[in-house]
């Protein structure tokens, strides 16, 4: 990868250099989820300003073209608002006087399967696209509805994305990649929509999962999908050793926790999993720092340069362990009040925490806050809602930064969990 | 108009003639209500095929821009399969290499309220439009939801048409219209999308409704609107009176009986009424043959060319009663069978004479019945929906092609109309 690095130092300012004629610059970013907590008085507003912040990383960074692993919005029939305002800003940056400078060498039918008109955006002479997006769909915005239809599919046919990785004879998986050269850099993108994770797991296991390589062996393959990844069930997930080891990276989409810094498989597979744009749950892998990568790919060498996401909400995630009433160090005669006062002063030094996660400007200045609060006994629960709202202002999430549990559940929960591992 | 007649058969064919050079061509359409049945098997593409005839017949008379006046969308939430094959269709006729010839002259910004960037699509440089399509917003595709955002302004937000006349202060109503020049022919385009007809009905007559004029006197004046034209309750409708006496002609959307052909009102407005171009109800307004307009304007002058819809399904009403089983002439004495006998007998001839319609191949064939039929005795009456279904295959509308109705309803029925007259 030195090779790499040296041409992004050095070689990158000069244009035309055989070098960076060479580089693919690709920006990655997966679950976006546009529209999640659309009507939030506060959040209402957060996915829109991050896609934006996206977009922007994309023009700076001069790439060839984006990728995305899925999950662009968060419901497959997404409010008219929604997709309004998702079109208005692939129109704002995508299109331009940029020139595209990749080669498409695949059978384009092929590729864009759900496709009337099958045939990449920037080649048609009536749009000025300047930074082509590439997507596959997720579950989140899988084809839905009359005649199965993507929200993906409406985008598409605009000519302001192009959306592949449809499949849907669920006895055998064959993915003809799309093929794209620039300079010397030839790329095989595989991409497989989403596809129930129990089903897709059998298929790879019976080896009826096809990925049709291009001939010669001079392409840098690259797969994205948008699956289980993590064991969240016995058969419910898809092992990183399923990966076939031909494959020179894989962008796994659906798992919402950054881990972008490519992962080695076993059979030597480098995983990359940029994780979601926007928290959309109050768990611990969504409070890890959000990024997108810029990929660069010459020849067959890549490197996956992480860009930290500056707009989106720091988000805490922490705990309180109340103190225990039958202990001797106790001596509240009013355990409710008493757990209150510790509650707000805990959620109080959140507050300011979050202060010093702050990235400038662009950043939503209002925290998300999860603080887990465990109780010995039952005199010592109090209003959790009511608590939060007195950080109305301060907070993003002021009804429900509380979750409120026994001490006992918390022990069984480990000792669960320790078994799980 | 004599003048416009002329330059239609002496001098359209000599391009860049002074005169085409002066006359604005304009597709007038209404009412399309994509999606509407989109689901039936049968009658699933209708709309579709019917709006791609539409914009093939801009393309063919080589309009300067096309008029839609509202319910272009069947619901305010279209399925996303609807959405799609409505901007595949855009796309498809409205980008090309065509010159648009038409100044814009007003203040966009004022225009197209509600897009976030407003700017015509034909001056947008990297969209390649041929033809622009300017349209309101009828009761069907009205906003709707989060942010109040209409279906018209996720297809303005790609470019792929030109949303106008919203209008959200309902004290008081102020149309400024878009203003075009083409040579010396200059338009003045007031829109007003719909508006709740009571409350509008209740501004004209307040005189809150104000239509901004442009300074000069040489333009032509034109209103687009969506709403109740025929009385269908004391105040639930805009009488034609209510029409400022300035205006030049006036496209009347939401009616769908096609009266194209502009009617003069007492105070000499010309209003055409397009009608729909599909039928969404078994109304005898909706059995007109379906037309939309090649409206020219030179100058203050006009001419409205009814274009007759051929891929429309032929669509045939009438009625049938049955013989009063206590005359003379009665002589069954199974009267449910006689009757059903009758029907039968009359639907066949019903789907003979639709044949007599047929106006080419790009028509759907099957046909849309609607038999009223009227009984005098209960013993008449016969299961409508199985003897519709021996009609399958034959007619486009089987499970609803019978009413059945006791003759005495359609008597008093009558005596009411009288009285409304
Ligand atoms: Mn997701
Ligand atoms: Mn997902
Ligand atoms: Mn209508
Ligand atoms: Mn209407």
């Amino acid at each position: 990868m030195s090779h790499l690095e040296e041409t992004d130092t050095e070689n990158d300012s000069e244009a035309g250099n055989s070098l960076s004629g060479d580089t693919l610059k690709i920006l990655v970013a997966t679950d976006i989820h546009l529209g999640y907590k659309e009507k939030d008085a506060i959040r209402g507003e957060d996915t829109f300003v991050t896609f934006e912040e996206i977009l922007q990383q994309a023009t700076k960074n001069e790439v060839d073209f984006i990728l995305l692993g899925g999950d662009l919005f968060h419901e497959s029939k997404p409010s008219p608002y929604c997709i309004q305002r998702c079109l208005e800003l692939l129109r704002k940056y995508c299109l331009s006087d940029k020139p595209v400078s990749i080669e498409f060498l695949s059978d384009q039918s092929r590729n864009f399967l759900s496709q009337r008109v099958p045939i990449v955006n920037y080649e048609d002479p009536n749009l000025n696209i300047g930074i082509p997006v590439f997507s596959i769909h997720g579950n989140h915005d899988d084809p839905t509805g009359h005649k199965q239809t993507s929200v993906l599919d409406v985008l598409a046919s605009t000519g302001l994305i192009n959306y592949f990785g449809l499949w849907n004879d669920l006895s055998n998986v064959e993915i003809r990649p799309i093929l794209l050269q620039k300079g010397k850099t030839k790329l095989a993108l595989y991409g497989l929509s989403h596809i129930k994770d129990e089903r897709l797991g059998r298929l790879f296991r019976e080896k009826k999962v096809h990925l049709k390589k291009p001939d010669g062996n001079d392409w840098f393959n690259m797969l994205v999908l948008h699956q289980n990844r993590a064991a969240r069930g016995v058969k419910n997930f898809i092992p990183d050793s399923a990966i076939p080891d031909f494959m020179d990276l894989v962008i796994w989409g659906h798992e919402h926790d950054c881990k972008i810094v490519p992962e080695v498989t076993e059979n030597r597979v480098q995983i990359s999993q940029p994780g979601s744009s926007v928290a959309t749950s109050l768990a611990s892998g969504e409070s890890l720092s959000k990024n997108i990568g810029l990929l660069k790919v010459c020849k067959q060498e890549f490197v996956m340069i992480p860009l930290p996401l500056k707009t989106v909400r720091p988000f805490l995630i922490d705990e309180l362990i109340l103190e225990n009433p039958l202990s001797n160090s106790y001596h509240s005669e009013k355990p409710s009040e008493q757990a209150v006062n510790q509650v707000k002063e805990k959620i109080s030094q959140m507050i300011e925490e979050a202060k010093s996660k702050y990235t400038g400007p662009n950043q939503a200045p209002l925290p998300l806050l999860r603080l887990k609060v465990f109780y010995y006994s039952e005199q010592q629960q109090f209003n959790a809602v009511r608590i939060g709202m007195h950080f109305g202002g301060r907070v993003a999430n002021p009804d429900d930064i509380i979750k409120l549990n026994s001490f006992t559940a918390k022990e069984r929960k480990k000792n669960c969990n320790l078994n799980l591992d």
